[in-house]
Protein backbone atom coordinates (compact mmCIF):
# COMPACT_ATOMS: atom_id res chain seq x y z
CA UNK A 1 0.00 0.00 0.00
CA UNK A 2 1.28 3.62 -0.94
CA UNK A 3 1.79 5.71 2.21
CA UNK A 4 -0.81 8.44 3.52
CA UNK A 5 0.19 11.05 5.92
CA UNK A 6 -1.54 13.83 6.49
CA UNK A 7 -0.67 17.13 7.14
CA UNK A 8 -2.70 19.23 9.60
CA UNK A 9 -3.45 22.49 11.46
CA UNK A 10 -5.51 25.10 11.85
CA UNK A 11 -6.59 27.57 9.41
CA UNK A 12 -3.29 29.62 7.81
CA UNK A 13 -0.92 27.74 9.81
CA UNK A 14 1.07 27.18 6.81
CA UNK A 15 -0.18 23.78 5.79
CA UNK A 16 0.18 23.94 2.18
CA UNK A 17 3.49 26.20 2.63
CA UNK A 18 5.10 23.71 3.93
CA UNK A 19 3.63 20.60 1.29
CA UNK A 20 5.26 23.33 -1.10
CA UNK A 21 8.63 22.77 0.25
CA UNK A 22 7.99 18.82 0.89
CA UNK A 23 7.53 18.05 -2.09
CA UNK A 24 10.17 19.18 -4.48
CA UNK A 25 12.38 17.51 -1.52
CA UNK A 26 10.63 14.50 -2.05
CA UNK A 27 11.08 14.96 -5.82
CA UNK A 28 14.76 15.70 -5.58
CA UNK A 29 14.98 12.24 -3.44
CA UNK A 30 13.50 10.20 -6.44
CA UNK A 31 10.06 9.99 -5.16
CA UNK A 32 6.85 10.48 -6.74
CA UNK A 33 4.06 12.55 -4.97
CA UNK A 34 0.45 12.36 -4.67
CA UNK A 35 -1.56 15.11 -2.88
CA UNK A 36 -5.70 15.07 -1.72
CA UNK A 37 -6.31 18.26 -0.51
CA UNK A 38 -9.28 18.35 1.69
CA UNK A 39 -11.83 21.14 1.04
CA UNK A 40 -14.53 21.95 3.50
CA UNK A 41 -16.61 24.27 1.31
CA UNK A 42 -16.92 24.22 -2.22
CA UNK A 43 -13.97 24.92 -5.14
CA UNK A 44 -13.92 26.68 -8.02
CA UNK A 45 -10.98 24.41 -9.80
CA UNK A 46 -11.70 25.74 -13.60
CA UNK A 47 -10.83 28.99 -14.78
CA UNK A 48 -13.92 30.91 -15.92
CA UNK A 49 -15.11 30.98 -19.40
CA UNK A 50 -12.70 27.85 -20.78
CA UNK A 51 -14.44 25.43 -22.30
CA UNK A 52 -14.64 22.63 -19.78
CA UNK A 53 -16.04 25.05 -17.49
CA UNK A 54 -18.83 25.31 -19.76
CA UNK A 55 -19.16 21.79 -20.01
CA UNK A 56 -19.68 21.92 -16.24
CA UNK A 57 -21.57 24.92 -16.09
CA UNK A 58 -24.19 23.83 -18.76
CA UNK A 59 -25.28 20.32 -16.21
CA UNK A 60 -22.25 17.84 -16.92
CA UNK A 61 -21.50 15.60 -14.43
CA UNK A 62 -18.19 14.58 -14.68
CA UNK A 63 -15.87 17.05 -17.19
CA UNK A 64 -12.63 15.71 -18.40
CA UNK A 65 -9.80 17.36 -20.38
CA UNK A 66 -7.41 15.59 -22.00
CA UNK A 67 -3.55 16.14 -23.26
CA UNK A 68 -0.49 14.63 -23.98
CA UNK A 69 0.92 15.48 -20.84
CA UNK A 70 -2.12 16.17 -18.54
CA UNK A 71 -5.37 14.33 -17.53
CA UNK A 72 -8.02 16.40 -15.55
CA UNK A 73 -11.41 15.97 -13.65
CA UNK A 74 -13.81 17.06 -12.20
CA UNK A 75 -16.95 15.41 -11.24
CA UNK A 76 -20.14 16.31 -9.17
CA UNK A 77 -20.62 14.25 -5.57
CA UNK A 78 -23.52 12.88 -3.54
CA UNK A 79 -21.65 12.78 -1.00
CA UNK A 80 -17.61 13.45 -0.35
CA UNK A 81 -15.17 10.59 -1.42
CA UNK A 82 -13.57 8.98 1.20
CA UNK A 83 -9.84 9.35 0.89
CA UNK A 84 -9.33 5.68 0.97
CA UNK A 85 -11.73 5.24 -2.51
CA UNK A 86 -9.78 8.49 -3.66
CA UNK A 87 -7.15 6.07 -3.26
CA UNK A 88 -8.09 3.10 -4.48
CA UNK A 89 -9.54 4.92 -8.03
CA UNK A 90 -7.28 7.67 -8.69
CA UNK A 91 -3.44 6.84 -7.34
CA UNK A 92 -0.93 4.56 -8.47
CA UNK A 93 2.85 4.71 -9.70
CA UNK A 94 3.26 7.49 -6.83
CA UNK A 95 5.52 6.67 -3.21
CA UNK A 96 3.64 8.73 -1.56
CA UNK A 97 0.33 10.22 -1.23
CA UNK A 98 -0.08 13.50 1.00
CA UNK A 99 -2.97 14.91 2.46
CA UNK A 100 -3.56 18.22 3.18
CA UNK A 101 -6.82 18.44 5.89
CA UNK A 102 -8.20 15.59 6.98
CA UNK A 103 -7.59 15.96 10.63
CA UNK A 104 -10.59 13.75 11.65
CA UNK A 105 -9.21 10.74 9.41
CA UNK A 106 -6.94 7.76 11.09
CA UNK A 107 -3.45 8.58 8.68
CA UNK A 108 -0.69 9.30 10.60
CA UNK A 109 -0.43 12.90 10.91
CA UNK A 110 2.11 15.91 11.08
CA UNK A 111 0.73 18.85 12.54
CA UNK A 112 1.81 22.53 12.07
CA UNK A 113 1.51 24.88 14.52
CA UNK A 114 2.72 28.33 13.50
CA UNK A 115 1.95 29.72 16.61
CA UNK A 116 4.16 28.08 18.97
CA UNK A 117 1.41 26.23 21.38
CA UNK A 118 1.32 24.06 24.03
CA UNK A 119 1.22 20.45 23.71
CA UNK A 120 -2.61 21.31 25.18
CA UNK A 121 -3.59 23.54 22.79
CA UNK A 122 -2.15 20.86 19.50
CA UNK A 123 -5.21 19.65 17.46
CA UNK A 124 -3.80 16.36 17.22
CA UNK A 125 -2.47 13.71 20.05
CA UNK A 126 -0.10 11.07 19.35
CA UNK A 127 -2.71 8.67 21.29
CA UNK A 128 -6.11 9.23 19.98
CA UNK A 129 -5.05 11.13 16.63
CA UNK A 130 -2.10 9.20 15.22
CA UNK A 131 0.15 12.41 15.57
CA UNK A 132 3.20 11.23 14.36
CA UNK A 133 5.35 14.36 13.92
CA UNK A 134 4.62 18.38 15.00
CA UNK A 135 6.34 21.51 12.57
CA UNK A 136 6.60 24.74 14.05
CA UNK A 137 7.81 28.23 12.97
CA UNK A 138 11.22 27.38 15.54
CA UNK A 139 11.71 24.32 16.93
CA UNK A 140 10.75 24.59 20.62
CA UNK A 141 10.88 21.99 23.32
CA UNK A 142 8.28 19.41 21.93
CA UNK A 143 6.89 20.03 25.97
CA UNK A 144 4.54 16.74 26.64
CA UNK A 145 3.53 15.82 22.91
CA UNK A 146 5.65 12.53 22.45
CA UNK A 147 6.67 13.02 19.59
CA UNK A 148 9.61 14.56 16.63
CA UNK A 149 9.42 18.60 16.26
CA UNK A 150 10.44 19.74 13.18
CA UNK A 151 11.28 23.80 12.36
CA UNK A 152 9.15 24.67 9.51
CA UNK A 153 11.90 25.21 6.94
CA UNK A 154 13.29 22.16 7.73
CA UNK A 155 12.02 20.26 4.51
CA UNK A 156 15.42 17.84 4.40
CA UNK A 157 14.61 17.01 8.00
CA UNK A 158 10.85 16.38 7.94
CA UNK A 159 11.47 14.33 4.69
CA UNK A 160 14.41 12.25 6.24
CA UNK A 161 11.85 11.48 8.66
CA UNK A 162 9.01 10.63 6.46
CA UNK A 163 11.63 8.31 4.62
CA UNK A 164 12.43 6.50 7.21
CA UNK A 165 9.12 6.31 9.18
CA UNK A 166 6.93 5.65 6.12
CA UNK A 167 8.43 5.78 2.51
CA UNK A 168 11.30 2.73 2.94
CA UNK A 169 8.84 0.75 5.45
CA UNK A 170 7.29 -0.94 2.73
CA UNK A 171 4.96 -4.23 3.62
CA UNK A 172 6.16 -7.54 2.26
CA UNK A 173 3.90 -7.85 -0.60
CA UNK A 174 3.81 -11.46 -2.62
CA UNK A 175 1.92 -11.70 -5.46
CA UNK A 176 -1.71 -12.04 -4.88
CA UNK A 177 -3.77 -11.27 -7.82
CA UNK A 178 -4.15 -14.51 -9.72
CA UNK A 179 -6.08 -13.82 -13.08
CA UNK A 180 -6.91 -15.82 -16.02
CA UNK A 181 -9.55 -14.88 -19.42
CA UNK A 182 -10.88 -17.62 -21.03
CA UNK A 183 -9.29 -20.23 -19.02
CA UNK A 184 -6.04 -19.12 -19.66
CA UNK A 185 -3.62 -18.07 -16.86
CA UNK A 186 -2.31 -14.47 -17.50
CA UNK A 187 0.53 -13.62 -16.46
CA UNK A 188 0.92 -9.91 -14.29
CA UNK A 189 3.65 -8.24 -12.92
CA UNK A 190 3.42 -6.73 -9.28
CA UNK A 191 2.74 -3.52 -10.76
CA UNK A 192 -0.49 -4.45 -12.05
CA UNK A 193 -0.73 -6.90 -9.15
CA UNK A 194 -1.52 -3.66 -7.07
CA UNK A 195 -3.91 -1.97 -9.24
CA UNK A 196 -6.08 -4.75 -9.48
CA UNK A 197 -6.15 -5.62 -6.08
CA UNK A 198 -6.50 -2.00 -4.89
CA UNK A 199 -9.30 -1.13 -7.06
CA UNK A 200 -11.24 -4.32 -6.97
CA UNK A 201 -11.39 -4.34 -3.08
CA UNK A 202 -11.49 -0.21 -3.24
CA UNK A 203 -15.22 -0.81 -5.06
CA UNK A 204 -16.72 -3.94 -3.24
CA UNK A 205 -15.14 -2.97 0.50
CA UNK A 206 -18.64 -1.02 0.89
CA UNK A 207 -20.84 -3.22 -0.09
CA UNK A 208 -22.67 -4.87 2.01
CA UNK A 209 -22.10 -8.51 3.69
CA UNK A 210 -18.11 -7.73 2.61
CA UNK A 211 -16.17 -7.38 5.81
CA UNK A 212 -12.36 -8.22 6.52
CA UNK A 213 -11.85 -10.09 3.24
CA UNK A 214 -9.83 -12.16 2.91
CA UNK A 215 -9.66 -14.28 -0.31
CA UNK A 216 -11.84 -12.43 -3.16
CA UNK A 217 -13.57 -14.38 -6.05
CA UNK A 218 -14.40 -13.26 -8.92
CA UNK A 219 -15.81 -14.09 -12.53
CA UNK A 220 -16.91 -12.06 -14.85
CA UNK A 221 -18.81 -12.85 -17.97
CA UNK A 222 -18.96 -10.74 -20.92
CA UNK A 223 -22.02 -10.29 -23.45
CA UNK A 224 -22.31 -9.40 -26.96
CA UNK A 225 -22.06 -5.92 -25.97
CA UNK A 226 -17.72 -5.49 -26.03
CA UNK B 1 -21.17 0.08 -22.31
CA UNK B 2 -22.33 4.08 -22.16
CA UNK B 3 -22.31 5.20 -25.87
CA UNK B 4 -20.00 8.12 -26.47
CA UNK B 5 -20.41 10.48 -29.49
CA UNK B 6 -17.93 12.96 -30.60
CA UNK B 7 -18.52 16.61 -31.67
CA UNK B 8 -16.05 17.48 -34.28
CA UNK B 9 -15.35 20.28 -36.44
CA UNK B 10 -12.48 22.71 -36.88
CA UNK B 11 -11.57 25.45 -34.17
CA UNK B 12 -13.26 28.49 -34.14
CA UNK B 13 -17.00 26.07 -36.01
CA UNK B 14 -18.76 26.41 -32.62
CA UNK B 15 -18.11 23.10 -31.07
CA UNK B 16 -18.64 23.93 -27.25
CA UNK B 17 -21.28 26.49 -27.95
CA UNK B 18 -23.24 23.35 -29.28
CA UNK B 19 -22.18 21.30 -26.63
CA UNK B 20 -23.17 23.95 -23.80
CA UNK B 21 -26.67 23.92 -26.11
CA UNK B 22 -26.76 20.11 -25.99
CA UNK B 23 -26.30 19.21 -22.17
CA UNK B 24 -29.52 21.25 -21.04
CA UNK B 25 -31.61 19.73 -23.64
CA UNK B 26 -30.49 16.34 -22.18
CA UNK B 27 -30.35 16.83 -18.95
CA UNK B 28 -34.22 18.45 -18.84
CA UNK B 29 -34.52 14.99 -20.50
CA UNK B 30 -33.28 13.07 -17.12
CA UNK B 31 -29.66 12.20 -18.80
CA UNK B 32 -26.69 12.10 -17.07
CA UNK B 33 -24.24 13.48 -19.24
CA UNK B 34 -20.46 12.77 -19.41
CA UNK B 35 -17.75 15.10 -21.47
CA UNK B 36 -13.90 14.53 -22.43
CA UNK B 37 -12.45 17.61 -23.92
CA UNK B 38 -9.81 16.36 -26.49
CA UNK B 39 -6.79 19.21 -25.83
CA UNK B 40 -3.91 19.15 -28.57
CA UNK B 41 -2.11 21.87 -26.77
CA UNK B 42 -1.69 21.94 -23.01
CA UNK B 43 -4.27 23.22 -20.74
CA UNK B 44 -4.55 25.33 -17.88
CA UNK B 45 -7.12 23.88 -15.12
CA UNK B 46 -6.21 25.15 -11.94
CA UNK B 47 -6.73 28.93 -10.98
CA UNK B 48 -3.08 30.05 -10.15
CA UNK B 49 -2.21 30.48 -6.60
CA UNK B 50 -4.66 27.56 -5.58
CA UNK B 51 -3.64 25.62 -3.30
CA UNK B 52 -4.06 22.56 -5.61
CA UNK B 53 -2.47 24.32 -8.03
CA UNK B 54 0.82 25.33 -5.41
CA UNK B 55 0.68 21.51 -5.61
CA UNK B 56 0.94 20.51 -8.94
CA UNK B 57 3.58 23.48 -9.37
CA UNK B 58 5.36 22.15 -6.64
CA UNK B 59 6.17 18.42 -8.52
CA UNK B 60 3.04 16.48 -7.13
CA UNK B 61 2.59 13.92 -10.05
CA UNK B 62 -0.95 13.92 -9.18
CA UNK B 63 -3.22 16.65 -7.38
CA UNK B 64 -6.82 16.01 -6.53
CA UNK B 65 -9.06 17.86 -4.25
CA UNK B 66 -12.32 16.39 -2.62
CA UNK B 67 -15.36 18.68 -1.17
CA UNK B 68 -18.36 17.03 -0.26
CA UNK B 69 -20.37 18.32 -3.81
CA UNK B 70 -16.99 17.81 -6.26
CA UNK B 71 -14.20 15.82 -7.02
CA UNK B 72 -11.38 16.97 -9.08
CA UNK B 73 -7.78 15.52 -10.38
CA UNK B 74 -4.83 16.78 -12.53
CA UNK B 75 -2.73 14.57 -13.23
CA UNK B 76 0.50 14.52 -15.72
CA UNK B 77 0.18 11.70 -17.78
CA UNK B 78 3.39 9.79 -20.52
CA UNK B 79 1.24 10.33 -22.96
CA UNK B 80 -2.27 10.69 -23.72
CA UNK B 81 -4.96 8.87 -22.38
CA UNK B 82 -7.10 7.10 -24.47
CA UNK B 83 -10.28 7.74 -24.36
CA UNK B 84 -10.83 3.75 -23.77
CA UNK B 85 -9.19 4.34 -20.73
CA UNK B 86 -10.68 7.48 -19.87
CA UNK B 87 -14.11 5.88 -20.00
CA UNK B 88 -13.08 2.75 -18.40
CA UNK B 89 -11.38 4.22 -15.14
CA UNK B 90 -13.70 7.40 -14.83
CA UNK B 91 -17.11 7.35 -16.13
CA UNK B 92 -19.84 5.64 -14.19
CA UNK B 93 -23.38 6.61 -13.58
CA UNK B 94 -23.96 8.67 -16.72
CA UNK B 95 -26.06 8.53 -19.94
CA UNK B 96 -23.61 9.23 -22.25
CA UNK B 97 -20.46 10.56 -23.13
CA UNK B 98 -19.51 13.73 -25.37
CA UNK B 99 -16.79 13.98 -26.63
CA UNK B 100 -15.26 17.47 -28.12
CA UNK B 101 -12.56 16.59 -30.21
CA UNK B 102 -11.15 13.44 -30.72
CA UNK B 103 -12.08 13.79 -35.08
CA UNK B 104 -9.76 10.46 -35.54
CA UNK B 105 -11.06 8.11 -32.92
CA UNK B 106 -13.45 5.86 -33.99
CA UNK B 107 -16.76 7.17 -32.00
CA UNK B 108 -19.69 8.36 -33.84
CA UNK B 109 -19.01 12.21 -34.90
CA UNK B 110 -20.96 15.15 -35.26
CA UNK B 111 -19.09 17.45 -37.35
CA UNK B 112 -20.02 21.10 -36.83
CA UNK B 113 -19.46 23.22 -39.40
CA UNK B 114 -20.31 26.86 -39.27
CA UNK B 115 -19.60 27.82 -42.63
CA UNK B 116 -22.04 25.94 -44.79
CA UNK B 117 -19.28 23.90 -47.07
CA UNK B 118 -19.76 21.30 -49.40
CA UNK B 119 -19.84 17.47 -48.56
CA UNK B 120 -16.21 17.82 -49.69
CA UNK B 121 -14.80 20.20 -47.67
CA UNK B 122 -15.53 18.72 -44.10
CA UNK B 123 -13.70 17.20 -41.85
CA UNK B 124 -15.63 13.70 -41.90
CA UNK B 125 -17.52 11.00 -44.25
CA UNK B 126 -20.07 9.36 -43.10
CA UNK B 127 -18.61 5.76 -44.58
CA UNK B 128 -14.80 6.74 -43.37
CA UNK B 129 -15.25 8.43 -40.18
CA UNK B 130 -18.41 7.26 -38.56
CA UNK B 131 -19.94 11.04 -39.13
CA UNK B 132 -23.80 10.17 -38.73
CA UNK B 133 -24.82 14.04 -38.64
CA UNK B 134 -24.04 17.55 -39.64
CA UNK B 135 -24.75 20.98 -37.52
CA UNK B 136 -24.74 24.29 -40.01
CA UNK B 137 -25.39 27.61 -39.01
CA UNK B 138 -28.60 27.07 -41.23
CA UNK B 139 -30.69 23.85 -42.22
CA UNK B 140 -29.22 23.33 -45.57
CA UNK B 141 -29.39 20.60 -48.50
CA UNK B 142 -27.35 17.73 -46.91
CA UNK B 143 -25.86 17.74 -50.85
CA UNK B 144 -24.29 14.08 -50.65
CA UNK B 145 -23.31 13.38 -47.22
CA UNK B 146 -26.13 11.10 -46.79
CA UNK B 147 -26.37 11.86 -42.69
CA UNK B 148 -29.40 14.12 -41.14
CA UNK B 149 -28.26 17.92 -41.05
CA UNK B 150 -29.41 19.95 -38.11
CA UNK B 151 -29.60 24.12 -37.50
CA UNK B 152 -26.84 24.99 -35.07
CA UNK B 153 -29.95 26.40 -32.81
CA UNK B 154 -31.67 23.10 -32.77
CA UNK B 155 -30.65 21.54 -29.42
CA UNK B 156 -34.29 19.79 -29.18
CA UNK B 157 -33.76 18.08 -32.55
CA UNK B 158 -30.39 16.78 -32.06
CA UNK B 159 -30.83 15.45 -28.45
CA UNK B 160 -33.93 13.29 -30.17
CA UNK B 161 -31.66 12.51 -33.01
CA UNK B 162 -29.09 11.12 -30.02
CA UNK B 163 -32.28 9.52 -28.39
CA UNK B 164 -32.91 7.37 -31.03
CA UNK B 165 -29.47 6.24 -32.48
CA UNK B 166 -27.63 6.01 -29.22
CA UNK B 167 -29.35 6.85 -25.58
CA UNK B 168 -31.97 4.43 -25.90
CA UNK B 169 -30.32 1.64 -27.72
CA UNK B 170 -28.67 -0.10 -24.91
CA UNK B 171 -27.19 -3.25 -25.42
CA UNK B 172 -29.19 -6.43 -23.23
CA UNK B 173 -27.42 -6.07 -19.93
CA UNK B 174 -27.96 -9.36 -17.77
CA UNK B 175 -25.93 -9.64 -14.57
CA UNK B 176 -22.22 -11.10 -15.26
CA UNK B 177 -20.15 -10.40 -12.61
CA UNK B 178 -20.75 -13.28 -9.41
CA UNK B 179 -18.67 -12.22 -6.48
CA UNK B 180 -17.37 -14.31 -3.21
CA UNK B 181 -15.75 -13.22 -0.45
CA UNK B 182 -14.01 -15.09 2.06
CA UNK B 183 -16.41 -18.09 0.33
CA UNK B 184 -19.33 -16.09 0.60
CA UNK B 185 -21.44 -14.80 -1.86
CA UNK B 186 -22.33 -11.27 -2.11
CA UNK B 187 -25.11 -9.90 -3.76
CA UNK B 188 -24.74 -6.76 -6.09
CA UNK B 189 -26.52 -4.74 -7.97
CA UNK B 190 -26.93 -4.05 -11.79
CA UNK B 191 -24.87 -0.90 -10.87
CA UNK B 192 -22.01 -2.21 -8.83
CA UNK B 193 -21.80 -5.61 -11.51
CA UNK B 194 -21.42 -2.83 -14.48
CA UNK B 195 -18.48 -0.82 -12.51
CA UNK B 196 -16.95 -3.78 -11.27
CA UNK B 197 -16.99 -5.75 -15.23
CA UNK B 198 -15.95 -2.24 -16.62
CA UNK B 199 -13.34 -1.74 -14.43
CA UNK B 200 -11.64 -5.08 -15.16
CA UNK B 201 -12.03 -4.83 -18.26
CA UNK B 202 -10.84 -1.68 -18.59
CA UNK B 203 -7.62 -3.08 -16.51
CA UNK B 204 -6.63 -5.98 -18.32
CA UNK B 205 -7.79 -5.15 -21.99
CA UNK B 206 -4.09 -4.17 -22.47
CA UNK B 207 -2.33 -7.10 -20.78
CA UNK B 208 -0.05 -8.84 -22.85
CA UNK B 209 -2.13 -12.80 -23.49
CA UNK B 210 -5.65 -11.27 -23.24
CA UNK B 211 -7.78 -11.04 -26.47
CA UNK B 212 -11.52 -11.13 -26.63
CA UNK B 213 -12.12 -11.61 -22.71
CA UNK B 214 -15.53 -13.75 -22.52
CA UNK B 215 -14.85 -15.03 -19.07
CA UNK B 216 -12.63 -13.70 -16.24
CA UNK B 217 -11.74 -15.40 -13.13
CA UNK B 218 -9.75 -13.63 -10.51
CA UNK B 219 -8.78 -14.38 -7.10
CA UNK B 220 -7.02 -11.83 -4.76
CA UNK B 221 -5.41 -13.05 -1.58
CA UNK B 222 -5.40 -10.19 1.19
CA UNK B 223 -2.41 -9.87 2.81
CA UNK B 224 -1.58 -9.06 6.48
CA UNK B 225 -1.50 -5.13 4.75
CA UNK B 226 -5.08 -4.08 4.53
Amino acid sequence: MIPIVSIVGRSNSGKTVLIERLIPEMKKRGYRVATIKHDAHSFEMDKEGKDSWRHAQAGAEIVTISSQKKFAMIRKTRREMPVEKIVASFMDEVDIIITEGYKSGSYPKIEVSSENKSASELLCQRDNDNLVAIVRDKETDVGDTGVPNFAFHDAAGIVDFLEQRFINVKAEMSHSVHLSVNGKKIRINRFIDNIIKKTILGMILSLKGVEKPRRVDLRIEVGKEL
